[in-house]
């Protein structure tokens, strides 16, 4: 088990996507090259944001020729995709239009969370969600039930926050109790409240040219939103999507082809990942399978995003695990024009998603434009 | 223009599409084989179905190496996928079906199809559904409305065929008149009836992993349903789909992930067509441009649906234009393990799924199995 506080993408736990994908045993256990260059995850302090339009083209490019010199260099870098900032950003963003419309129309968006039992990861994401409500403006409503609560009940809870017209966004924790079908439930969330985009007919939408969706789900638009600030450019280029969940993976890849890019999704079936996705100029990896994605499974100069985050046991950390992406950091930003860290690359997207949809549904339902 | 009776793949008229993807002129004007050496395009009496459960790797593995050899010989010719065939099989396999419902329950499967205006074309499709329905023994239900019908007119009588028990499948043709809302109209027909499969709640839910959709786009599903009966193995495959239209591109793309393929969808803005679409161990073209696919875009034995029915000139024909695919089905012929030709190819199994999904329905509406 990895005990080193240096990422060593040969030893993280294999779990069996991972397994299904690996490269054949000599590859598998070449040493990771942070253990011979080690170094921090993150850039000490954030720089300056790119400007919106500004074409990634230079960067990747000058990340190309870089990366192209990592045989004889280490020093090559990724441009750090610095989503902590970023996220920062888009709330402060968001809580300047949240008192642009209560200034005007005097309302306020709200967003009801729903928890079903007492689970603490369940219990800390509804406080840290909570609590970025309130930093921003958004009023925030909160049902708590007991495990062995009944789908009715759950569901009569979701049917008051549909007539509330204070609500504008309706969440319910995953995952729910198993003797509850998350179907029947998700389903029973207003359309136009659902935040979460989670709702097939909101997918439907997302998958269909001319249509849109009423909100693209959190971490995917965390996703395209890290690209386009970075000004990463997409119509054109080859995506590919390792990773094709309902919440994830999936969305990513209609996202990415609605921006007219030709993408590819990579999945646990798939038979050469490594060749596939040594093709794409952007990669969004999203399987949660610890340091998946090796160095040389990277085309010099792409983006990545890395939406993973895997505990990997380190003995020299007070919580005795630390969090890796689905991308070897280490390699990858060696070869990579621009990457996100983990942690502090999408994870902190995901909530300022969640809170920008609240706002542009609360702008949505009041026609405030 | 084509003047002859031979696909001459060089001189199909060039749509947009096409003209973005085309190679450069050395290439593009390169003589179609088929001059060399002329054939017909249908195998003249079809050939036994292959068992459904048989595997194609034989096939495109024999394809393979006689592909190998089609630089010497132009006789290596790839299997004919022959959907005339295939839908006349599952139109008797609806039949026995529905008679079997009918002796136990009493009940026959009902399609409406609601046609606005006097298109010619239009007029001819519903023709011969109505043709296809009575052969079967599936009950037709028709509403003519004229050009300058309104919407709510349109919405009123699909409401009445919503409500109605002996109808299980609403069809509105398109294309509806310019100053109708097709979304508006499409979104009115009940999700339970809607056999076309177009509406965006069935669409997300084809996308969606755990989930089914209440019908699969009737196209799409042909392709599906040719490449099963064939015996082509999809799960770990590499698939590529051309095109990505609502109606087929996009939803063939969904039905290959489901079932396991690597899927990659090429469009007009995919800059490099050729070289994806010949990692392609399955082909789906549905872009609607004549001979867009050349031989040079197949990987040797891959099983080619072409979607694509596209008229180029003919002066040979008393109609003065013949029917081709978007596939060059003189080269890549000899180049794939199997092809669909056309016509004769998807064109009658749209249909035939037509058929299929409103037996589907009336057996669901009404608990039969």
């Amino acid at each position: 088990m990895a005990s080193s506080i240096l990422s060593d993408c040969s030893s993280a736990r294999l779990l069996p996507f991972r397994r299904a994908l690996l490269p054949p045993p000599a590859a598998r256990f070449r040493p990771c090259l942070a253990l011979v260059s080690p170094r921090r995850l993150f850039v000490s302090s954030p720089a300056p944001l790119p400007p919106r339009l500004r074409r990634m083209d230079s960067v990747l490019a000058a990340a190309a020729s870089s990366a192209d010199s990592a045989t004889v260099s280490t020093d090559a870098m990724a441009k750090v995709i610095d989503g902590k900032m970023v996220a920062k950003q888009i709330r402060e963003e968001i809580a300047v239009e949240i008192t642009r419309m209560k200034d005007a129309i005097g309302i306020v968006p709200g967003l009801a969370v729903i928890l079903v039992g007492s689970r603490k990861d369940s219990q800390t994401y509804v406080r840290n969600k909570k609590k970025a409500c309130e930093a921003v403006g958004i009023k925030s409503y909160e049902v708590n039930l007991p495990e062995d609560s009944s789908e009715e009940e759950v569901i009569k809870h979701i049917a008051s926050f549909n007539s509330d017209p204070s609500v504008h966004g309706i969440l319910v924790q995953l995952p729910l109790p198993r003797h509850m079908n998350d179907e029947n439930i998700l389903n029973a969330v207003s359309i136009e409240k659902d935040v979460d985009g989670f709702h097939p007919l909101n997918i439907g939408r997302l998958a269909m040219q001319g249509r849109d969706p009423f909100f693209v789900p959190c971490t995917p638009k965390g996703c395209m939103e890290l690209l386009h600030r970075y000004g990463v450019e997409i119509k054109g280029k080859r995506a590919v999507v390792i990773g094709r969940s309902n919440i994830v993976g999936m969305p990513a890849a209609l996202l990415l082809q609605k921006a007219n890019a030709t993408v590819s999704i990579v999945h646990s079936q798939t038979k050469n990942p490594e060749e596939i996705t040594r093709q794409a100029d952007i990669v969004i990896a999203a399987v949660g399978v610890a340091n998946l994605v090796r160095g040389n499974w990277i085309k010099p100069g792409a983006a990545i995003i890395d939406v993973g985050i895997n505990p990997v046991d380190d003995l020299d950390s007070p919580r005795g695990y630390r969090l890796v992406g689905d991308v070897c950091y280490e390699e990858a930003s060696k070869v990579a024009g621009a990457i996100t860290p983990v942690p502090g690359g999408v994870g902190p997207m995901t909530i300022a998603m969640l809170l920008s949809n609240t706002l542009e549904s609360a702008k949505r339902i009041n026609k405030f434009k």
